[in-house]
């Protein structure tokens, strides 16, 4: 094992996105994600099983902390109450990382193999959301229709806040988000 | 060119979907298809580029299907209403063939690649209603999660129709599929 680096993950991910935005994820290697860190190929695989790792590497703990806010949500609160409260906390965790999440999200959407890990992502969450609420006594087409109108809210909502120039939070453009479903549901 | 074989794509598709089931999809080869169809390889290949092509050939003719009834629905037709008759024409088409749907759905849920492959087509259709929408003068963010809230209603009322033991149509499920929606993010 080589010497201990202070941040070495963060400084990894930091030069990494910077490189594939400047010459695209296929053009980078490990090696200079490596160096331009400061640091060697071999504390890079100390932290990232891959180059690809590094964009997905947080999709794991989003999903703990969607699951942790459905659960902590009270037994009252109807099923997309409680998606709602999920969203929030996922807004809270990505909501400080707002120039990592938009350089993030250019990066996926120019490279087809990761905008399709990317919806693979958004459907195991998806799918754990529905898990949550089953867990909670929702029946199974409810709970799988709240989850998935909870994805599409998420998503609507993350694509507004990376791709608007607005000083409004995440959270608030979700709420805005679901209200706006609400509308359209309505009018149906 | 081989001699023209009658029903040569639907003979094809039948005998890939028993050997998907019988065998599971990665265990069949194009050869076995065109021997249990009475056909040649030469002659599977012209219809389709590989075995997975067998399942996703639809895909591409359901998408035409939903943007022509969306295409045709009154100007005066709110957003989701336009989503509802696209639905209605996918459940027309769909609702025929149940079996069939039914056994390329097992086929798919027991293969990840598949998963991610209907994943994608999904996500595909998604776009297609959205950029449809947009084309009504549907604003951005509300045609995307009216074209979202459409895929998650067709997901679950499609899930539903091929594993309850149901003369339900489609049709029927995916206008109960949009009404429980409505009720869900009305109580929110």
């Amino acid at each position: 094992m080589g010497r201990w680096e202070p941040n070495a993950s963060g400084r990894l991910s930091e030069a990494a996105m910077e490189l594939y935005v400047e010459r695209g994820f296929e053009q980078t290697t490990v090696a200079e994600i490596a160096q331009r860190a400061g640091l060697t190929a071999r504390t890079f695989f100390r932290y990232f099983a891959d180059k690809r790792e590094v964009l997905f590497a947080g999709s794991a703990i989003l999903e703990e902390h969607l699951i942790a806010a459905l659960e902590s949500t009270p037994a009252s609160a109807s099923p997309m109450e409680a998606v709602a409260a999920a969203l929030d906390a996922a807004a809270t965790m990505l909501g400080q990382r707002r120039e990592f999440s938009r350089r993030r999200q250019s990066v996926i959407a120019a490279n087809a193999e990761l905008r399709e890990r990317e919806l693979i992502k958004m459907a195991s969450l998806s799918g754990a959301l529905a898990a949550g609420l089953r867990r909670r006594g929702v029946a199974d087409s409810d709970a799988s229709l709240a989850a998935e109108a909870g994805i599409a809210v998420f998503r609507v909502a993350f694509e507004r806040w990376v791709g608007e120039p607005t000083d409004r939070g995440l959270a608030t453009i979700m709420r805005e988000s679901l209200e706006q479903l609400k509308a359209l549901t309505a009018a149906s």
